[in-house]
């Protein structure tokens, strides 16, 4: 690419046109080779922002991150490969469950995750929680115990999507983040490079989201879609719930718990309820019909199925096994536990992305990269909007390290759970299916 | 500001909203501090270029600018002091007319310019042709000529508006040149900078200025002179046609000879026409009445008294004075002039750029910065748009050093110069004034 087309590219984007696919490849690969400057992509970012870009250009952008980096091979697995993933919230532990589920299913889960940051939670922190458990698995170890027991979650490595890495780094400086392109091609990269032939893409809305918005959580969900199986992949998409947090617990080890009290069979509630329904949607795409990959989902739950395959992922994966039998004798636990019991009400609403935030505070999430945090502590929330609360019941216990942090947080709560008299209706757990079967939007199987 | 205030600025411009005062002389203080990184300002334009800025964030941009520099201060001289800008044209000779008919006028002319680029020429050039004229004057020098002889023509050195040499390196690789805003405050910064408490501006309009459109060139030029006025400068442009050279001449030696035929009384033309109305408007500006501003142009144009400062200026810049006495004798002259005649019809259009351009292959101007110029060569360009030809009639002269420079132009004459056959009407040299004495979009006087 000569220095004189790349500003004339910037300037087509600028004026609201669209860069075709050697084009935008090209510049991808200038960017990255240093001969597009930092500038040059922050303006040609910018103006993508503004402008939007296509579905081809989306489809485009992925490529380009996709071709910087190593790609998983997960070819001659025994079972359909699947991933699942979620665009992050607060109390959100499907992982923990849908994947032991589709594993004990026959699927071949091999999954590469995230630390948390800001409000929302990483599956690795999570994990780590788990005594014993290590996430650093080289790409060998990933693969053979995906073969042998169907469920490995390791840290995505430095050589997984590096431009992603750059460009995200640069997004986030140049308030250019919000670009349903940009985050599309930045997850499905991630996603296409795991190698899973099946993805399925948990889209969250709401105050706890990065999209409030439940139409723009759903463009963004179509696009991811449509980016997958632009790509080869069969891929899926459920629109879901994030104004209120998702399981009743956000902090490491207390979701690690309700994940495993879910397995056993000892816990209801939405958690439960998603992960049961991303894990038949996974299923869905790999070719079952609806009912039957319902059924089968509860069948494995029911019987503990998916216990025993977790069970064998922490054992495999260095953890104490024991966590699956008693989970809160074996997770950490924070000393001192506090009550809020704001008085009677109905839950109107939450500022989840706040609770989120709150549970950062104590510890249970970073305020930025790197920061180390406290496994134990954090909140169990309770009610679900729409909920009626009695005068004296408790709607949050806080999990802390020190009763200072508790007293903070308790302090805080009262912004961050709003209340009503009178009734007040409760909000869908999943709000659209993308891409599945029956569903008119549906793409077709590449 | 704190590296977190940052991305949330550049947001704000992203969404179409407007910066304060103090955000943005802060935001580009911390761009010149190396706070804000190049990147983050790359976006900053790119959203600025897309959503427009507003009138107050222009005023600011231009503070912004000029409190990186120093400022020429001028206070202190006899007369009114003048600074007189085009935005740059294709034989535009009027600084070299317009100077010392101000000066004459009793004005102080104290111009820093600039050298050419691409397909128009700079003034400093152009001088550069009178052998033994130096423009780099010390700003005492520059002060003490001014006070003397009433003109000083000298390169604008590297502490005058810094900021605006950063920023327009980089709207130059990020396709955010094209902004009014930008480009007003650019131009605007450094008039301000040259301290004239006077200040005139030639905006083109036309294929070969920056602006084709006369209505942007308009806007624009409201622009400047709000800028202007804001800053406490009385302001005044005038828009004209760049749709065909200004002058016959294009070319550095081939310009000086023709202003000085101008100032002689021996040559008339479109050069001569806005000479008369640029020096006329400025002395407008300083509050002269329209009709004695014009009479007091023509006759010092007429009685020779332009053409006495001019040979002063010449003298104390070091040059040879009788180049205002026999300039073809005393400026430099190309050894092949090749002749154009293509024949009847009527002059319908020029493709004005190509036609600079064509002048800087030869070697009037310069392909990139640093280039050395050849001050001998260059276009005479005889009939403008409207004219009959006749079949044997000189169009173009090609002024060249060599017979294949001469060859491979008259070559491509053909497509920069369009005949009709008919009656094509003829385009009007002045298309508006704006913010002077009786024009109705005329700014109140600071």
């Amino acid at each position: 690419m000569s220095t004189l087309e790349i500003p004339v590219l910037i300037a087509r984007k600028r004026d609201g046109g669209e860069l075709g696919r050697e084009q935008l490849l090209g510049f991808v690969a200038a960017y990255l080779s240093g001969e597009v400057e930092d500038a040059q992509m922050a303006a040609f970012l910018m103006a993508g922002v503004i402008r939007g870009f296509t579905r081809d250009e989306a489809v485009t952008l992925t490529e380009a991150l996709l071709d910087s980096g190593e790609r998983i091979d997960l070819t001659g697995l025994r079972g359909p490969t699947v991933d699942k993933h979620s665009t992050g919230g607060v109390g959100d532990t499907t992982t923990l469950v849908v994947g032991p589920l589709l594993a004990a299913a026959g699927c071949q889960v091999a999954k590469l995750s995230g630390r948390g940051l800001g409000h929302t939670g990483g599956t690795l922190d999570k994990l780590e929680a788990i005594p014993g458990l290590r996430v650093d698995l080289a790409p060998d170890e990933l693969h053979d115990q995906v073969e042998r027991i169907g469920l490995a979650v390791a840290a995505a490595t430095q050589d997984l999507v590096p431009a992603d890495k750059r460009l995200y780094a640069l997004r986030d400086v140049t308030g250019t983040v919000a670009s349903p392109a940009l985050i599309a091609s930045s997850v499905m990269s991630k996603k296409l490079a795991g190698g899973a032939q099946h993805v399925l893409l948990d889209v969250k809305a709401g105050s706890g989201a990065f999209m409030e918005d439940i139409d723009e959580a759903r463009a963004l969900a179509e696009l991811c879609v449509q980016i997958g199986e632009a790509h080869g992949r069969r891929t899926g998409a459920l629109v879901t719930d994030m104004s209120q947090p998702l399981g009743d617990a956000v902090g490491n080890a207390l979701e690690v718990g309700a994940a495993v009290e879910i397995l056993r069979g000892e816990r209801s509630g939405r958690l439960r309820d998603l992960s049961v329904e991303l894990a038949a949607a996974m299923l869905v795409l790999t070719g079952i019909e609806p009912d039957a990959a319902r059924a089968r989902v509860d069948q494995l739950l029911g019987e503990g199925a998916a216990l025993e395959t977790f069970r064998e992922f922490v054992t495999a994966q260095g953890g104490d096994p024991a966590v699956a039998d008693r989970p809160w004798e074996v997770l950490p636990a924070a000393p001192i536990v506090a009550e809020w019991r704001p008085g009677a009400g109905v839950v109107a609403g939450f500022q989840c992305r706040r609770l989120g935030e709150l549970a950062a505070l104590l510890g249970a999430g970073r305020q930025r990269q790197g920061d180390q945090l406290d496994l134990a502590v954090g909140l169990e929330v309770l009610p679900r909007i729409g909920d009626p609360v009695a005068d004296d019941e408790v709607v949050v216990r806080v999990h802390a390290r020190r009763q200072e942090d508790a007293d903070r947080v308790l302090a805080e709560l009262d912004g961050a759970v709003q209340f009503a008299q009178g009734s007040v209706p409760t909000v869908p757990l999943v709000h659209a299916h993308v891409g599945l079967a029956g569903d008119p939007s549906a793409a077709s199987p590449a």
